[in-house]
């Protein structure tokens, strides 16, 4: 059924489903996370989470071989993280995953984690940079939906 | 016509527009917000809000003469901040609000300052506790609006 799932759901509805599991595994691991998380070096990051340690997570979700061997930025997060990891389908070759990452096999429900990550802690300077910008960024999608007018009433930035 | 909507409003309809006049300022001044947002003490903030050098507000918003008079725990929001506000009405006797406290007047579109608040820095580990709790909160909130079932699919915590 899963699976079918996947079948029937597109490249983007893929990513979103796997977005969606990796997002509950993290919940269930007591990280809350945000996506489409914009770094201090203007890369995106496809998932970001933090815990209440203020431990920063961040993972990478690859809907296919394709979309995993367009993107070799990966080494770039890892500077903005505690964790780093790759989060793909079950269908998805495992063994083209560098092994100095986790690994993450999700589903539209959930995620188990293949692989721990190495864990590189991140220096108390950017870990408070990065904690600061997960509370602007979250805060600031919640303000938009919550006052659908904000950025007409007060021209803010996106 | 804003005191008309005032008027035909209720209490917790004017606590609302209020609170959406005070965000938009706030988002005015480079500050994000969240509202309700629960301090480490247990309270619970009516506006809190940050901007991208960490900085913190808390506003309490105050639909009425009795709401103010019923609410005289504001001192404790001080230690959690760096500038706490009162937010009023514009029918409000704004001489009722202690003068060791800024001032806000404001109406469902927008506020303005009517006296600043005297600046009380938080130290770094409290600053860094307040910022991280905004994030978990906000990135928590903002994940069960993504994610309906998420509640029931991993059982979080409120």
């Amino acid at each position: 059924m899963e699976l079918e799932e996947f079948r029937t759901a597109g490249v983007a509805g893929v990513a979103d489903l796997l977005t969606r599991g990796v997002r509950r595994a993290l919940a269930e691991r007591g990280y809350v996370s945000l996506t489409e998380f914009r770094l201090a070096s203007g890369r995106r990051a496809d998932v970001a989470a933090v815990n209440d340690a203020g431990e920063i997570v961040i993972v990478e979700v690859k809907s296919s071989v394709a979309d995993f061997r367009a993107d070799q930025k990966w080494p770039e997060y890892q500077a903005y993280c505690d964790t780093f990891f790759f989060a793909v389908g079950p269908d998805f070759p495992a063994d083209l995953i560098p092994p100095e990452c986790g690994l993450m096999v999700a589903d539209g429900f959930g995620a188990v984690v293949l692989r721990d990550a190495p864990v590189t802690r991140l220096n108390a300077a950017r870990r408070k940079a990065v904690v600061l910008r997960l509370a602007l960024a979250a805060s600031g999608r919640l303000h938009r939906l919550e006052d659908p007018m904000l950025d007409m009433a007060v021209g803010m930035a996106g």
